[in-house]
């Protein structure tokens, strides 16, 4: 079932999320034709992750071309409509790539689409090839019969186009049967691993344990863990890394605790044009997102909120990145280009 | 009014608690009359933080008393319920050494109800040299004018009998206006950073920022902290300390960071007694405190927790321990004895 399960899907005449902020409770699928629909669901987070983000903004181009159709915009309209989806949320490199694959193609609708679907196909293929790759050099390097994943977020089938990244590999040694138990932060605020993580584990028959985020560090120094696997949002051309907030602790975590730290994301989230972590820009949030908990006010009143929805992992504290190509130890330095498309 | 606030009062006939799990919405008493009533309490963190749990039990021993008088308990069903209070949270080591400090004078119920008052005051005196000896120490080490401060969990008045212990160094820094702002860390899976910390330096008037917990490594690697300040359940003689579970990421992120890292505790916290954490018992709580947020279930029914309350810091991590009678360096070796009663 979960192999089925699809993020984000064209219809024919607009694009299909489902809508992550009502699992697990909930599968709701939005349809969606407009472009301000889709930047709404982009920004609350309904549709989420750096390849799934991708594949959306390259749909929303078609959106987008169709919307300016129907309504008679100008080109300029049209222009800043791309330009408001394309920067929706500013630290995933894959949203305003992959606009900038297909725009170009404008205004021939069908190369659009065409373009877009490609992307979605590639990443696709990605996903299970990030699984194999990851899953034979983990096979090669540990020496435990079945091995205790830790995640953080949700880089599976919801944040991408097919099987995930991370849990790409996680799915590929629960298939080899080498894997034992993923330990699943539960990734406040918005509980990304507790509701997305869990409920593709669980729909997956995959053995896991949720856990606050503030239980990481011990779990990987408490020698629970044999590798920690998260994805990424933005892979510096230094080899530091972007991804959901809290994901430097863990690597801090595996780097005391000599525990290998992995990240699994597609080339097309390497962005050589981004010269080290210091220049990506990190999203700030709304403070509601930490102050209210299910609806109700945690904190008083008069207490406002620190809220960044990412963090940089040095390339240092990284010991491989695992894309649908090779398997890059970037620890000591620069990320060589691969074959993708930029 | 922080000040006046007591998390622990004795009322003549029994224990008087502020119900911590209801704050910051309602400031609520629970008076205690019972061992069962005061034992969950404990458990359910109604009353929590390492010497608040000291002045509890210590106290509890006269309910014991005073309940064995009226229902007509024998010696062993005196001593049984002695025991399950001794035991009712087993790694903050506060309530068991203060249980053992009193119970020696029984049944001399006056003086175990003064030797319980005694620990009371002693832990209030504690609280406002713990403040004064660790401003002394920051005021002497850093350059800037006005400190950024990171704290985790709750070791303030709510968990002591005064001013707190981190939060009482916090409370100091603020009175010789050289505070900027705390980072108060929101602490799944109980809240007690944004439920009580932030509540209680709102009282105060002290500036803070609440954040995930997970973001607390990005906060003290990006150089938005000058220093990292926690409370202790426990201190080992090799200076290893337990505490709220994330206590142990904080550090590593303050080592990467070389960001002091100070915890703050009263001598009656040193346990000359445990080797090392490694002997520490860290106490496992229930999936349901991870799994249900607010009321609402986060994760798939399938999904199961691991829950542990505590982690277990390295000494070599730790840069200063600060007592109501020293400030000193333990990441280079054993803590030598105090001048405290053990």
């Amino acid at each position: 079932m979960a192999q089925q399960l699809q993020a984000v899907v064209w219809t024919g005449t607009g694009v299909r999320v489902i809508d992550q902020t009502r699992l697990p409770g909930q599968l709701v699928y939005l349809d969606i034709d407009t472009v301000d629909e889709l930047v709404a669901a982009i920004r609350r987070l309904s549709v989420r992750g750096a390849p799934a983000l991708g594949v959306a903004g390259a749909l929303g181009v078609v959106v987008a071309m169709r919307q300016a159709d129907r309504e008679g915009w100008s080109a300029g309209e049209l222009a800043r409509a791309i330009d408001r989806l394309r920067g929706a949320r500013p630290t995933a490199v894959n949203l305003a790539w992959a606009v900038d694959q297909v725009a170009p193609l404008m205004p021939d609708g069908a190369a659009v689409l065409a373009a877009a679907l490609r992307i979605q196909e590639q990443d696709a293929a990605a996903n299970r090839a990030i699984g194999r790759l990851g899953a034979d050099w983990l096979q090669a390097r540990l020496r435990r019969p079945a091995l205790r994943v830790l995640t953080h977020c949700n880089a599976g089938a919801l944040a991408t186009s097919a099987w995930g990244t991370a849990l790409g590999i996680v799915r590929e040694l629960h298939e080899r049967t080498v894997l034992e138990v993923v330990y699943v932060d539960e990734t406040r605020p918005l509980l990304q691993g507790a509701r997305l993580t869990a409920w593709e584990l669980a729909q997956a028959g995959i053995p896991h344990l949720v856990q606050v985020d503030a239980a990481a560090a011990g779990t990987v120094v408490g020698g629970l863990v044999d590798v920690a696997i998260v994805g990424a949002d933005r892979v510096a051309a230094n080899g530091d890394i972007a991804n959901k907030v809290g994901t430097l602790g863990i690597a801090l975590a595996c780097q005391y605790a000599q525990v290998p730290f992995l990240v699994a994301a597609p080339e097309s989230t390497v962005d050589l044009g981004t010269a080290s972590g210091a220049s990506i820009r990190i999203e700030m949030r709304d403070d509601e997102e930490v102050l209210v908990v299910a609806g109700q006010r945690s904190a008083p009143a008069e207490s406002r909120a620190h809220n960044p929805a990412f963090d940089i992992t040095p390339a240092r504290l990284v010991t491989a990145l695992v894309t649908e190509q090779r398997v890059l130890a970037i620890a000591a330095g620069q990320v060589p280009a691969g074959t993708n498309t930029r």
